[in-house]
């Protein structure tokens, strides 16, 4: 479908986000004019079509046909029961080599149980994990799993190790990334039951440099580069944090328009304040990632803009680009395979 | 040990906390001196009395004799090993009808197992929880269990709501406190096992005004009264966001103090800004409470001032004036004595 020597484009779903897909069509028009990245929309044709038209973009961005949607209500059975929604047909379309990226702002659920039904996970891969990047400097904190599987077994939270420091090394360059377990105390027995044993696990683990237990506190604080939980905690503790962000910002709003004295400071610091609201908007980071399938997929927020949705596709390209498939593959071959490598050596 | 008609003095852990005991001591004067609430010091004399001579406090607070302390890292056990440390005398202080309350700034694994110890579970009540306050207007949020009780049972979460609404209705005269699930989703099947099972007992439990799940971007919303979850996840959240507004507040302050005009800006804004960070400060809330016990006792944050001190001596004697511990009998009393009442009854 492409030529050679031409980057696969990502598979766009059009029809995903509270804002579709009017803003989906515009992020898919910025992502390949601004950042460089191809894009196919795949939605509905009588939809996208127009709105394509408006922006001028018609000959630029290809529309793959997918009549069907995943409502943002619907659940994960919703997956199996719309074999032809547009999240599915991106996924096939990843899986045939046709696109080298699935990007959606649809529901996390529903994007999560059609990822896992149509690009299956990694060999060896027990559950997929969503990872997030937490807006720390000079480059941010990964915290995964953000939601993918709420009761999770502590020999899944090794592998949610796994994928994070995969996707440390692949997005930021790290060499060693330091990996920090989601608890409630310093000490190696303070936590749930889940968390114990994750503790054993991943202190016995060769291959992740673990730093033992974080708490909630030190997650904007770099104190490692990724934090593993489960997905119940991980999904929990991210609200939470961008909650209490917003909160602390809007409370900073009211205080500073209270007075007159304190609005005009605030006037002086415009500037600067709507750079920093805008480096810990969540939007700006791209998006969280479901990494653990035989593709890479990025899930935008489910209320993105434009930017929102053209930063989705940057990251999936480059993430894709990089092979963050194959580093996750390298991390988790199935025991069963090592021997015959081990054979061949020289040891 | 009291004359009549005076109220009984809060029994105060004079060797608990990072900045023990002299902040300790500083808080216990501010309590009587600056709120009225009678305290009475356990701990070493012999460093206590110097303490509180330099104060000229002596005649005002008394001294109990506790040779023992435990350790700010010491866990669960050591309250075994140590029946006469100093936050096992107030325990018995209070058992003993000579004292209100219990505070104690020391490690919460180690007043929370001290507690259930020496002054034991209130009759129905399965598990204590740690009830917190978070900053909401015009009222504060409760938020339990905050880490009592990591790994807990869907049935103990119930209980756990009765003893917050006990609390919101004592503390903040509410009259049907709403009462939110903290998990993922706003779906009923939203959640890991224990929250999904909890939905469902809350939704059927009498006396419960259940609103439903919550999400951790609402816990600052005031959207209910009174978040429950298990000791693991409010741990989880209470740190998160408190290292959140913390991490926003810091990111703001390096961004006022960047550039000259911005920073005089912020000078404009001083006194306001002041305030916020004042309101939003865990120790202007007098700290935590462990619900459920044959007393009522107040967990101070480990690294209190005299401030956070004194708000958590006033706190303690006014849940224990207001006969919290009463309140939550009559909603946890055990079922086999209802059947009594109502025979005597006219039904």
């Amino acid at each position: 479908m492409q030529p050679a020597g031409r980057a696969l484009p990502v598979a766009l779903d059009a029809m995903g986000g509270d804002n579709a897909p009017g803003e989906i069509v515009a992020g898919a028009v910025q992502a390949v004019r601004e950042r460089g990245v191809p894009v196919v929309l795949v939605g509905q044709p009588r939809v996208l079509s127009p709105a394509l038209a408006e922006h001028g973009a018609l000959a630029e961005i290809p529309i793959v046909r997918a009549e069907e949607a995943l409502a943002m209500d619907e659940g994960a059975l919703a997956s199996l029961r719309r074999p032809r929604s547009s999240i599915a047909i991106a996924c096939h379309l990843v899986r045939r080599g046709d696109a080298s990226a699935v990007v959606s702002a649809g529901s996390t659920a529903g994007v999560v149980a059609t990822g896992r039904l149509r690009l299956r996970a990694q060999q060896g891969v027990v559950r997929p994990a969503i990872a997030v990047t937490l807006p720390t400097r000079p480059h941010p904190t990964i915290l995964l799993d953000a939601g993918a599987t709420a009761d999770a077994k502590p020999e899944m939270l090794v592998q949610f190790a796994h994928l994070g420091v995969a996707y440390a090394e692949v997005a930021f360059g790290l060499r060693r990334p330091r990996v920090g377990l989601l608890t409630i105390g310093a000490e190696p027995e303070k936590g749930n039951k889940i968390a114990k044993r994750a503790h054993e696990l991943l202190a016995a683990t060769p291959g992740i440099d673990f730093a033992g237990n974080v708490e909630g506190h030190d997650l904007l604080t770099r104190k490692v580069d990724v934090v593993v939980t489960d997905g119940f905690t991980g999904n929990v503790a991210l609200k939470t944090l961008e909650g209490s962000v917003r909160y602390a910002f809007g409370q900073l709003r009211e205080t500073i328009e209270e007075s007159p004295v304190a609005r005009f400071g605030g006037m002086l610091q415009r500037g600067r304040l709507r750079a920093l609201s805008d480096r810990l908007d969540p939007e700006a980071h791209g998006g969280a990632v479901l990494l653990g399938l035989n593709g890479t997929v990025v899930i935008a927020h489910g209320s993105s803009h434009a930017r929102g949705v053209s930063g989705a596709c940057e990251l999936a390209a480059r993430l894709s680009s990089q092979g963050i498939v194959s580093r996750i593959g390298e991390r988790i071959a199935p025991k069963s395979h090592r021997p015959l490598m081990t054979w061949g050596g020289t040891r």
